[in-house]
């Protein structure tokens, strides 16, 4: 694998700072491979788990990275632009792999300096696990990333962020911020949504009865709680759109129900049906 | 494993009733399986993978059977019930592997003879997929069946059948069938509601960004419609009275979302995920 990088830094070192960290080095993709946490034993457990060559809790060393991975969830990404701020070099390309974009890409060209490159990404990878624990460096092989270029990015960069994510064993996609936003509100936000409420809905001594169906479809209930509701409010006004179709589609289906179309019902049941069985099968893992 | 029952019948040799008798001869637990099925060409299969000893088109050889399981969806076992009748000698014990208890229940008292013992069974277990071709004889080891014995129902049949379900490895619970119906109605039709109306409100062309989030929230949506339509339909009181549940929940998290409440959504979230992590981990298969 060509090395793509001298030295690349990853800000916060969780589940998926952590196993980018691991998938660098793997892949040699980078010389050196430093890690930023608020913590010296999240430093020290990335270090040993091999996913960073070396970690610091400032952001000093930011200042000779070729490439900065901004890897928080999307709250303190935004926050954490202004704190680094004074420690990038011009001609840095900096990224991130927040769950929302338009939010973050606009923060970024607010707050960065204009030397500073800042292109947005988000690999559709993850799990309902987090902290560098659980991170591992296959993460990514087979998944998609999106990237959410603007006009104002350079060419040359946004083919080397590419270089890099196709390195990792990912494909890559290009969206803008917007239209990344509203898919994912769909295709990701409104499932997260709608698992929590799901739960929130039972009875919990009803759950002993619980099956296997449940467990699958409350798997993404089992995610942090801070990282959803952090993107739930800074993807809201898609959400809120979504979650609107969603309760349209539900309130009409439930109106058949009551007055015992079993025709229609049969009818929405194979259209989703056939939705899940033609383009889940190729699902992103 | 001791023997149980001479003779057993599987009416309908799906994914459930084919797996049953898988499990019956693979444990010892009657002399001989048989089968009825409207088809010679799923008999053949049945044969085939070894879920019953022979097969049949008609009821005629339930006669001599001394515990008969109707293992069709929900409606035909209610279309099943007088088409048996006839067949049926003084003492066999009745029962089904239906989703739904209080219709079959009750039809089964009115329809089937006096002499007939119908008891009503629910296995927590099963799949998206369906058909013989997806049978397996370890289905219902570690999950839990749920008997919905009526106090007509002898308590020497309710012992066996129940010794039957522990036999194929199953725990066993007790509750009425009303009780089952609404419980299930949140653990089960719920689930199944929501995952159908979910890809109904995602449009198509958003699919491609799927990741394994909502992979696995959908893998119920890709069940049988017919199946579905009918469970819904024969316990849609209950279903109504969950899904109106899970609307409240729903819109009030959406006004939270609108006014940017993030501490009460935290709180939501958080109380969501400790239901999955506490109860969720001892989830029947």
């Amino acid at each position: 694998m060509a090395r793509l990088f001298k030295k690349v830094a990853i800000v916060g070192i969780g589940l998926i700072g952590g196993s980018l960290g691991m998938a660098i080095r793997q892949r040699g993709i980078a010389s050196r491979v430093i890690g930023i946490s608020r913590t010296k034993k999240t430093i020290n457990k990335a270090k040993k788990a091999g996913a960073i060559d070396d970690g610091f809790c400032d952001f000093k060393p930011l200042s000779d990275c070729e490439l900065i991975i901004l890897c928080s969830p999307v709250n303190i990404i935004i926050n954490t632009l202004s704190k680094i701020k004074p420690f990038i070099a011009p001609g840095t390309i900096i990224t991130d792999v927040g769950s929302t974009k338009s939010e973050i890409v606009k923060s970024a060209g607010m707050i960065l300096p204009k030397g500073a490159d800042f292109i947005g990404a988000h690999p559709l990878a993850g799990s309902e696990k987090s902290g560098i624990d659980n991170a591992n460096g296959g993460l990514f092989e087979k998944s998609l990333c999106v990237l959410t270029p603007l006009k104002t990015n350079s060419k040359k960069n946004i083919r080397r962020l590419e270089s890099f994510w196709l390195a990792l064993g990912s494909r890559v996609s290009f969206l803008t911020p917007s239209a990344h936003d509203k898919i994912t509100s769909f295709t990701s936000h409104l499932p997260h949504l709608i698992a929590f409420n799901l739960l929130e809905s039972i009875p919990a001594v009803d759950l002993r009865y619980a099956a296997s169906g449940l467990r699958d479809a409350t798997r993404i209930a089992a995610s942090d709680p801070l990282v959803w509701a952090d993107i739930f409010i800074s993807n809201r006004a898609a959400i809120l759109k979504s979650a609107g179709k969603f309760q349209t589609h539900f309130d009409k289906f439930l109106k058949l129900l009551k007055s015992g179309d079993s025709k229609r019902i049969i009818q929405v049941i194979k259209k989703a049906k056939f939705k899940r069985d033609t383009f889940l099968n190729k699902v992103n893992e």
